[in-house]
């Protein structure tokens, strides 16, 4: 059985993980017959909203305490997880994925990585494992792996877009339900809520990621076993 | 297009909506055709859980505030929704349900329910709107209908079971992706997270009810056009 992490970055679509898409990427695995390590870093939010006001609030929650919210509790510190021990790895979008786990949204092509996230996922690429991202956590990749000529899709926002592509990034715009496979880099992306209109839009966008990981990690096996 | 109102408890399993059934609901709503209307109480909840240690947090959270988050902000107070306006009413469960909605929790069947929800339930019974209830959410619509002889399903575990028998409801045992349809009443449960080991097993169930929630309203509305 395939082992999937998925990446929280908290719990709302405006401070943390998207809901939708990370609960959408955890019932597409489950359908694959395959198992999700959700991890989050173990860090204060950026920021807290008020999803009913879209204002901040003077509070501070912790990324990996709210993330268990989606999580059901069933959750690890990105710290205590090695990337060997996984499969592939999948970043779902929300404006965590661009205030926690990078400065994307502050910073636009200048943006930090967290430290953790940057060394996990650098960890995973040289390991050949499969990465993610939807929405907008490609963002995270593009800034990651800047150097590598990476192909992926935020859908078709040119100012993100044009972002990446500053970061080393090529952009390609695709339609909701897409995605794009980098297939030298392993990497894949969908727009996901950079472009739908409800959750059904979301689900066909994850499910075609969902299958292309699954394609990518059998390749790879199949690689090194004859290698 | 029919409007399904979706009553939210918070915004995770220990103190609000589960998140899973809330969205894999909003999910199956949007892929029947059908439009969802989020709505929760404006009160604080009993209780903010850490959930990933599972110990309570010294702090207030509001209902309507956190249910946001599920709602991507398009969620709205109960109190300002009338049942005329909706087609048919979904309760996701999460212990939300049993700490906010009710104090079922706490009180078992001598529970009180918010008095908001209570008048809300009311009136779209009333109105012969169908009301399906996930997870441990029938425990308020046993104690609102517990005079009407209502039939649900919270899956098998017998000491909820029996608090609900004493409430007024008949208990019928059912696996994890089965419903109970109360005909006579417009109410359908289903077990969801009360067994389920995961995500797909919740939508497996919840498919069911939400095609017999559209099935009773289709079936009301022929009965209100030839009489």
């Amino acid at each position: 059985m395939y082992k999937i992490g998925v990446l929280l970055s908290g719990c709302g679509v405006m401070d943390g993980s998207e809901i939708h898409e990370a609960v959408i990427t955890l019932l597409a695995i489950d359908k694959a017959g395959m198992q999700s390590v959700c991890i989050a870093p173990n860090k204060d939010q950026t920021q807290v909203i008020n999803h009913l006001t879209n204002k901040p609030q003077n509070e501070k929650r912790n990324i990996l305490v709210e993330s268990a919210r989606i999580a059901r509790g069933n959750i690890k510190d990105i710290k205590s997880i090695n990337p060997k021990d996984l499969d592939a790895v999948i970043l779902p979008g929300g404006f965590g994925a661009a205030c926690n786990l990078s400065s994307f949204a502050k910073d636009g092509a200048s943006a930090n990585v967290m430290p953790e996230v940057e060394a996990f996922l650098r960890e995973a690429h040289k390991l050949k494992k499969p990465i993610g991202a939807i929405c907008i956590a490609p963002n995270v990749i593009a800034k990651v792996f800047g150097d590598k000529n990476i192909e992926l899709t935020i859908g078709n926002d040119q100012g993100t877009a044009s972002n990446l592509e500053k970061m080393g990034a090529k952009h390609i715009k695709k339609e909701v339900d897409d995605i794009v496979v980098d297939h030298k880099n392993l990497i894949i992306s969908t727009p996901a809520y950079m472009l739908a209109g409800g959750p059904a839009e979301v689900e066909a966008g994850i499910n075609k990621l969902i299958k292309a990981i699954v394609e990518l990690i059998k390749k790879t096996e199949q690689v090194a076993a004859s290698s």
